[in-house]
């Protein structure tokens, strides 16, 4: 077999990033625990026609077909509906969450806050930050009939705190930005435009080409007068951190013109998220009404999240509220959540050499082999390290010792240790830890001798520590 | 959309559950890691040509298309080899383990030791403990050129210790059945018998046709004379966990009058292995010298786990040694793991009804609201005690207190906090904790106020406690 060479848009890490990803994943699970959220899992692939059903994605859809199928017999069974129900790969958490809810709905406690981290797929072409697979880590709140507000100030506030405690590692700060379907949809029906959908598409194109051709683009796709294009320009162009936005979007309803219900009640909703955020977060949750991505299938809030002097990679933790998660005609299930793309984000930290991993193994100690006949003794040496939850590994050979501490230092583990024995020249010599870093060399219990806690598993730090 | 039903040999478990299987790989994973296995997770996907290298799982691999591909363009493009590779799923951890050494064998640092917990794929007819989807702990570890026999004995141990750091969860004792292709190999060509493959594909059946069939079988299938078929069945009859295991099998080849090398390096190992077992776990590792399975393709020790009192599960923890994990014509990398069937062990754990979790959800106390005008009062309590790692979350809603505390109970959260505010008839009250187990209601500071070790998190217990 020659050398298998990385298959382009499903990343893969060395054991040092590993650490590094896992480092995240456990820290995203702990802070979603601590606020409540229980983890589920489910399966890796759902029914086509189901995946199928919100349209955009489906073209990214990977089919399954088990190979025994691949025969004519087995094509025709499938056609004429005897096979197995056709199978694609979830390209998201968020249908097979729904799903998941509708299926196990007499089993759960509503309004029911769920976390999932799971790898999902997408046949999209790979490019920086764009993957075939990757690992997404999301959180959603459902309700059965009803999902008060207050939740969409609640999860983006988690999300603040979840990637806020990977500051300390080397995560660049963030920025979460929002927006509220029920504020521009009020604002542009006001002004007379109601082609709401129309509208976004062409805000969402400000970045790419401009207020002035989005201008035109109103005007000339939208049907709207010169006048209206500049009100909508002019809503996008409002931001900020306080109340101040709230106020200045009535100020421009007010100059054209504009008496909206929808409206007002977007900016109540809106309002309450940027005053919950200025105490929980400062400075974390930005209100920017140019955002119009995803706008068109959300109900209420949006949310898109970028790391701060890496904007160009695009949102890192998305999402927003829906009033129809999920439906079984019987029952309605509101829902409101946000999705980190693990893997754009582990990918980046990893490529732009933000943190480092202090070690590739988890092992802060390699006990030395003697001899092979003395292997026992350094087993029962490992076995007492453990058993006090230390992560130890024994030599792999009873070599010189300068390659033992060899095999120790290329591995970064801080620790050898030499069992107790009898040396060279018949006299009895006891157990001693060697600190491989300092080369200073200590007589050391293994019932009571520990490393301290900063060398005790591998950490995570910002890569210039 | 109708209520979906749940896709067969596709497991997913409710939040309860799901606390159980999260039990289970937090406890492996740790375990691996104390004994310095190096985590380490491979794309769900490998070419299909990797993957049909493995003869006989071909016909259960799922193999991926992309939609867009089902065009006729695209399906030209792919037989004349210009679209992309195809893929399948991978089906084990081992084919992705030996091509990711292959790939990476220049950053990794040999005896490269390694743990990797993800989902497999087979299209297997779904039945009992038998799933299309499941997840596999695998530990295995991988020489350059080399590895030393000790790693055999090592292996076995730390699955040993895994699954009884189990037990006290509820999962029942485990044994590791062990053989060795070499004694085998070694006992059967010393009698004569050259067709080893055929030998052990009759005594594989020992279990479901019994010793009079294979001995028959042995006969008329392997050339194999009446005496050299008894001599083959009173080897697969001998099992036990002491040294009187080897010494059997060699008074056995010497009335038969076989001498071999190979057998003699064999027992000699396999009885290294049952030595260290008896030291280091104690009545869990059995020599059974009629494990047959696996030992056509592995090259030194065979292991198999059955947990005892549900043998007819079958093995949950099995693997062995191969001389040639990978090979890319440079170097050969011998490598000795084993692979936990996580899926099929939780699955067991959930059905027989062996083991429950204290709650379906993390959060240890529910703070009320006694209005949505302080809901704010509310979340700064959950802060508080967020803030020293206690899980909580916030009433979803300023219901009547008796509603939120049966909010709390539904799902088994054992604390209600009534923050400080103003009562009804405006005298000032102060924080207080009402465990709604017992009643018991006391005043509570969110500063310093924690619940007890054993009520912080949802704990998986023995289904009786």
């Amino acid at each position: 077999m020659a050398r298998p060479t990385p298959l382009s848009g499903f990343p893969e890490w060395l054991p040092a990033g590993r650490v590094v990803e896992q480092h995240v994943l456990d820290t995203l699970r702990r802070t979603f625990e601590l606020h409540g959220f229980a983890g589920i899992e489910t399966r890796a692939v759902e029914p086509l026609d189901q995946l199928l059903r919100k349209g955009e994605t489906s073209k990214e859809v990977y089919v399954l077909r088990r190979l025994q199928e691949e025969t004519a017999e087995g094509a025709a069974d499938e056609r004429s509906g005897k096979g197995d129900k056709q199978l694609g790969l979830h390209f998201d958490l968020t249908v097979p969450f729904a799903r998941y809810v509708l299926e196990n709905a007499g089993h759960l406690a509503f309004p029911f806050k769920r976390h999932q981290i799971q790898k999902v797929w997408r046949g999209e072409r790979p490019q920086d930050g764009r993957f075939r697979e990757f690992v997404q880590a999301d959180i959603d709140v459902v309700g059965a009939g009803e999902l008060p507000y207050h939740f969409e100030v609640e999860l983006p506030l988690v999300m603040a705190e979840a990637l806020g405690e990977l500051r300390s590692i080397g995560v660049p700060e963030v920025r979460i930005l929002v927006n509220n379907r029920k504020v521009a949809e009020g604002f542009y029906r006001g002004l007379g435009l109601d082609d709401v959908e129309g509208v976004l598409r062409s805000i969402d194109k400000l970045d790419k080409i401009g207020p002035d051709k989005v201008g035109a683009l109103l005007v000339a796709e939208t049907g709207a007068t010169p006048e209206q294009a500049d009100a909508c320009l002019a809503l996008a162009a409002i931001s900020g951190s306080d109340a101040g936005v709230a106020e200045r979007v009535r100020a421009l309803a007010g100059e054209h013109g504009v008496t909206s219900e929808l409206l007002e009640e977007g900016l109540v909703e809106l309002s309450a998220l940027i005053d919950a955020a200025a105490v929980r977060a400062p400075g974390v949750v930005v209100a920017d009404l140019k955002i119009a991505r995803g706008l068109d299938y959300y109900t209420g809030s949006v949310y898109e999240t970028v790391l701060v002097g890496h904007e160009q990679l695009g949102s890192i933790c998305s999402g927003g509220r829906y009033d129809t998660l999920a439906s079984d005609g019987a029952n309605t299930y509101p829902g409101v959540g946000l999705s980190i793309g693990v893997s754009r984000l582990v990918s980046r930290l990893l490529s732009a050499g933000l943190v480092r991993s202090t070690r590739s193994v988890p092992s802060a100690v390699v006990v030395a082999v003697t001899s092979e006949e003395t292997r026992a003794a350094s087993d029962a040496v490992a076995v007492a390290l453990r058993s006090r939850g230390i992560p130890v590994e024994v030599a792999p050979s009873a070599a010189k010792f300068g390659k033992q501490i060899k095999f120790a230092d290329r591995r970064g583990i801080p620790f050898v240790w030499f069992p107790a024995g009898v040396g060279a020249d018949g006299e009895v010599v006891a157990h001693q830890v060697k600190d491989i870093r300092s080369g200073e060399q200590v007589t050391a219990d293994p019932a009571t001798w520990a490393p301290s806690e900063e060398d005790l598993w591998p950490r995570v730090v910002p890569a210039g520590e």
